[in-house]
């Protein structure tokens, strides 16, 4: 497949002129072929007038309509075939079963959204009915449904480069809202986003959709990605990535004429509770498992377990002991770009020089952008000491806090941040303590899990994939599973409508 | 009704030693009986903490006892029978009826949450069934359900002294969710604040809840009311009033170290637009209804119609004809606070000295506190001009915008901010205009009305009382109508907990 490079604007291609980026092997560090031109102010705003003027028609097609474009998008994505599956890899480094799932889980995402959206509960039809009689007044005839934001403005992940990103899950969400979006491409994975891409606008054009439904701009800086947050055209933003990216949208949004909401999604540590039992009857065990969950796609999840919580004792050895030797055989792993391969590094040497850190295993080495597990600990009251140590180090690093006792666990769990996940690992007599902390587990995090992990995200009605700050910007939402929608509506009644003018939907309350 | 001027905290009454606040009879400006004490830091410290202590309890109570609890502070509110009439006459300007009706509306609020909470469908309880089969990997048991954001500050609004204030829409919603509510009185109609606080007081210890589940303060400067905001224990916040009081909070919220939402209703002028058969077949009518929906309550809604948006021709003129000889037969009447009326009093001489503006008509003279009505018209061209010409005039002041085409209609609807409503008069005839102006009102605003206007606020689950910024911060949300108590909660996901281990809810799924 040759790559264009091009900025994808309503229904057309064109070559961006304001610089230009391009896609490296992540194994060799080799420029990839193919340069992308990044796009200007003009392209920005020729995108975000399409995307207000697709906007109107778009919000107001049909639930089956909508629903087949999500699917069509889908089949587009599935039949890219080899080409993308080959690109992303060499973009990311990570493996082809890994690649391959990743397009079949943002397959089932759009798939899923169909499926919602022809359910067509998210609509929150409504229907007060009139009554002429009531004293003192008559009651009007209200009706209320939900209505689409606004153009999204969506930037892709550079850890999952087909799942969170160009036709990723706030791509799924927001248009089955009804708001066009426009994708600021991760720079990290250029090519797999113009072929995903293409795949969109292919789609957009098999279903008659307004061409300004969709649009991919690169950016070789961050002027367009500021831009188009602070566009007055753009009505919600998603995002995942850093906190310091995260925040400085949030901060672009709220300084806004009119502020938008932005759902981004930053950095979480996801602790794992260790209960005494549990370390009684099967530490080795957790321990080999946790080293299986901490590696997986090179620690590169945001639901990564980047904390161990636990109570000082055999049990606690045990586990230390097992995710060492198992760690010490993990192989080393390409990270995604050399940016993050050196920011992992930094946070491992960080804690390598820490006073109050002490490293208990090291993975195999690796070279170029390979980057080794590892393992530290520290006791409580050190970390207590350093509120540092609860920085996200992106990548297979972990911390083992050790408490004294139950009472500086509660404090550990007291000082922590929000978090999207939070694992507790019990068995038979941790009921009591599980049962006490719960309650501070659930204001913590987005997902409490039991005797797992949760870098398993599952693609189904009941997940939170969110939590409270700094792990999102909005606690409230999530951006996986069908609740997503929710994130690009907004309520609006209307009374006494004659029945000419009632939107369709609720003619028929 | 001996009035203590105490602050409710606890479940205990005590002075605030810090400064001291005072009700004033609105139709006189004499001070009434009763000397408010003004909390100290440490008077909110204790609240808060007490706030979050009960927390945990209140939280987690049982959906018949939380709405037996809002029934019975509907019951306790209703039993301050006469007293609290009377004083919210006093201090507010508001005469018997509305203040009876506005405190029936406030039980009537209070009882719908209590249907909602038993209803139970806001705990959005979901079940994703595991599936230990599947490959490549198990699927875990996923259950969902929505969980209180913590503990709210709601700040009374100055012109509902029941329905928008102590145990108002805001309170009710809150403690629906299941988070509990520190209130800060509005300074303008302490007495009542007291009066109702102790109510809601008597109802926490009536169902022998934790005593922190609701407190009371009076704040004689800003500093309790921006603390609130900045606590750590606040987890949202609920306002009404000016813009300028609402922005600050947001900003004092946006800047914690962790951010909360604040759900501020703040400004709006509401147009009204005549369409030209409306115009035609019944300009004069509606120009009585008009003056009937500016004059209520002396123009104090956030309802309040105060743009007016019509065709130039004969049926305008008519329609303004009959409105100004309404209005010039229109009582003075007293404002809500001596503040309120110097405030209305000056925006009205601003447009009085404007010089593109022409006064058609002016109530009559009032003395003291009480304003006069008045209306005035401007051409939309030079509407367009001056954009401070949307600005709100709090009171019974409306702006007819004269334009000469329906092209000059759309550029003065594309100016307007966000609004809580929008009208529209329409007659046979009227139907296509109305169909192409609908998506940019429902865009504009929460609420769109047909031949009405937007004064009304009907107390049902089909009603939005909010809309986009800056008539609320927060446009995704309603402060009126079932969906409110959405604005305090946020979802948890649930995996893999063992039967014992999970929330009441959601072990019965």
């Amino acid at each position: 497949m040759t790559l264009s490079g091009e900025l994808l604007i309503g229904g057309t291609a064109r070559r961006g002129q304001s610089g230009e980026i391009f896609g490296y092997d992540a194994a060799t560090g080799e420029k990839l072929p193919g340069s992308f031109g990044g796009a200007s102010a003009s392209d920005l705003e020729e995108a975000a007038a399409l995307a207000w003027e697709a906007f109107a028609k778009f919000r107001e097609t049909g639930l089956e309509e909508r629903a087949v474009f999500l699917e069509t998008i889908a089949e587009q994505v599935l039949s890219t075939g080899e080409p993308l599956v080959e690109r992303a890899m060499a973009e990311t480094g990570l493996p082809r079963g890994r690649i391959e799932g990743e397009r079949m889980r943002t397959v089932i995402q759009l798939r899923m959204f169909a499926a919602e959206v022809r359910r067509g509960a998210f609509q929150e039809l409504r229907l007060d009915p009139a009554d002429p009689e009531r004293k003192p007044a008559p009651k009007p005839d209200l009706r209320l449904r939900n209505i689409a934001l606004g153009p999204v403005a969506v930037f892709g992940a550079s850890n999952f480069p087909l799942a969170f990103s160009v036709a990723g899950g706030d791509t799924a969400s927001a248009l089955a809202a009804g708001c066009p979006v426009i994708v600021k491409a991760h720079s990290a994975h250029p090519g797999t986003s113009e072929i995903v891409g293409r795949a969109v606008q292919r789609a957009v054009e098999i279903c008659g959709l307004p061409a300004g439904t969709f649009a991919l701009l690169f950016d070789a800086g961050r002027e367009i990605g500021q831009g188009l947050v602070a566009d007055k055209r753009i009505r919600a933003v998603g995002f995942t990535g850093s906190r310091t990216g995260g925040t400085a949208l949030m901060k672009i949004a709220a300084s806004r004429a009119q502020p938008i909401p932005v759902y981004a999604e930053m950095s979480s540590i996801n602790p794992v509770i260790l209960l005494p039992q549990a370390l009684r009857s099967r530490a080795a065990e957790i321990g080999r498992a946790f080293v299986g969950s901490l590696t997986l796609g090179a620690g590169q999840f945001c639901t990564n377990p980047g904390l161990i919580l636990a109570l000082e004792g055999d049990g606690l050895d045990t586990f230390v002991q097992a995710a060492s030797e198992a760690l010490a055989q993990a192989s080393a792993q390409t990270m995604l770009t050399g940016g993050i391969c050196q920011s992992y590094k930094n946070g491992v040497a960080k804690l390598q020089g820490h006073a109050k850190v002490r490293q208990v295993a090291l993975g195999l080495e690796g070279t170029g952008q390979q980057a080794s597990a590892a393992l530290f600990e520290v006791s409580a009251a050190d970390f207590l000491a350093d509120r540092h140590l609860q920085d996200e180090i992106f990548g297979a690093a972990s911390l083992v806090v050790r408490c004294g006792s139950e009472a500086e666990l509660d404090k550990v769990l007291q000082v922590l941040e929000g978090q999207l996940t939070v694992a507790l690992h019990m068995a038979e007599g941790d009921e009591g303590i599980a049962q006490r902390l719960l309650p501070e587990l659930e204001l913590m995090a987005g997902r409490v899990l039991v005797n797992g992990f949760g870098t398993g995200v599952e693609v189904s009605p009941a997940m939170v994939h969110g939590g409270p700050y700094p792990a999102t910007s909005d606690g409230r939402s999530t951006s996986v599973g069908t609740l997503a929608i929710y994130r690009f509506l907004r309520p609006v009644c209307y009374q006494d409508f004659p029945q000419s003018l009632l939107p369709k939907p609720l003619g028929s309350l």
